[in-house]
């Protein structure tokens, strides 16, 4: 069956912002561009739409090209489409915010990527195009859920303490937090379970370490 | 300036679950497609974006187009864009829910639509495509947001009672809500204001009839 159908067609890709937890602060992946437009200035990772994937898959690739990133939790942000966000033609971008716990992975710069470089959300520099519009969206996006989900362990390593989960939460979550609630919380989910082992930094008592039970059951729960 | 620049590009639509309340139901306007595909099967209003439109402008147009409906409150929901939805080719589409008070407004069938009628969300036709989808996704975010925004104020017409506009919330939000605890909350956020006028049903005490204080500025509030 043939169907009479003339539309214009826009161009569209998929952005990223990634974010991890590196020391004491919320950080975010950014990348320079290596050609026009923008060349040379800060953007997210990102690229276009294979017709033959799905956004998801697309997002997942252009990390992974840009950056070396694989395997990372991933949502869908929202979809900018301002005319003229982008010299080149209409070009509507489908943005995802991603979170990775960093053990064992490194960035690296590739593609059509020229560097790659972890930077803190309170420390950012001028981005390309409409990119800094759409990492404030993802960090006020990530804020919020780290108020009623479990979406935080995704930026965990395998074994961690209670205090540095609740650090985390802090951090992406924006808001100070109370100890007593937020273990009750946390530990009342029966997502974690002790390892058995402890961690000490010398100077206090030495602490409990977590695991979670089954990551691939790491589920967004509401309190 | 020109650019090497030689990717496919997929054809974009915007699609719409507008909601209102009518009598005691939380109801979805669907529309039965005039063409192919899907020629006579339910769906969700929309159409293909125009490249000299915003997202939301193009969102807004295919609604006027297909039912008449104007002036709505819109929220972006989601894009679907999942390889073979479509049977034409490759087209992706930005959800919108919308939320409207039907005071003096008709629905009117127009455009590519041969018919349009309000569905209880409980009680709702096969949808063509993966509109059955969209709106399940829809129908979601619109429970969540009633739990702690006044987006629900945008199905009330110019005056209410108190109890209407928790019975609303509670359609909308498909919970059973506490009424003294409702009651502080909406009152205090300081939005409504009595407009001196009440309301009865002939069986019980009248009501206090309230208004929204200045419209333009009902934003999402958190509790």
């Amino acid at each position: 069956m043939s169907y009479t159908y003339e539309y214009p067609h826009p161009a569209v890709t998929t952005d990223i912002a990634i974010f991890t937890v590196i020391d004491d602060a919320l950080k975010v992946l950014l990348i320079t561009r290596g050609a026009e437009p923008f060349k040379g200035e800060w953007a997210l990772p990102g690229g276009f739409l294979d017709l033959d994937e799905s956004l998801e898959d697309c997002a997942r690739r252009e990390l992974q090209e840009e950056t070396g990133l694989e395997g990372v939790y991933l949502e869908q942000l929202y979809t900018f489409g301002a005319v003229g966000r982008d010299p080149r033609e209409r070009i509507l971008t489908v943005a995802y915010y991603a979170l990775i716990s960093l053990d064992g992975q490194r960035v690296q710069a590739g593609d059509d990527a020229a560097d790659a470089q972890w930077f803190a959300v309170d420390a950012l520099p001028a981005l390309a195009c409409d990119h800094a519009d759409i990492l404030a969206m993802a960090i006020d996006r990530l804020a919020a859920k780290m108020a009623y989900s479990t979406v935080g362990l995704q930026l965990m390593p395998d074994e961690f303490t209670l205090s540095r989960l609740m650090r985390v939460y802090e951090l992406a979550g924006r808001k100070v937090l109370d100890k007593r609630n937020f273990r009750k919380w946390i530990l009342g989910l029966g997502l974690l379970e002790e390892t058995g082992g402890k961690w000490s930094d010398g100077a206090h008592r030495p602490a409990l370490l977590y695991r979670v039970k089954d990551k691939s059951r790491v589920e967004i729960v509401r309190k």
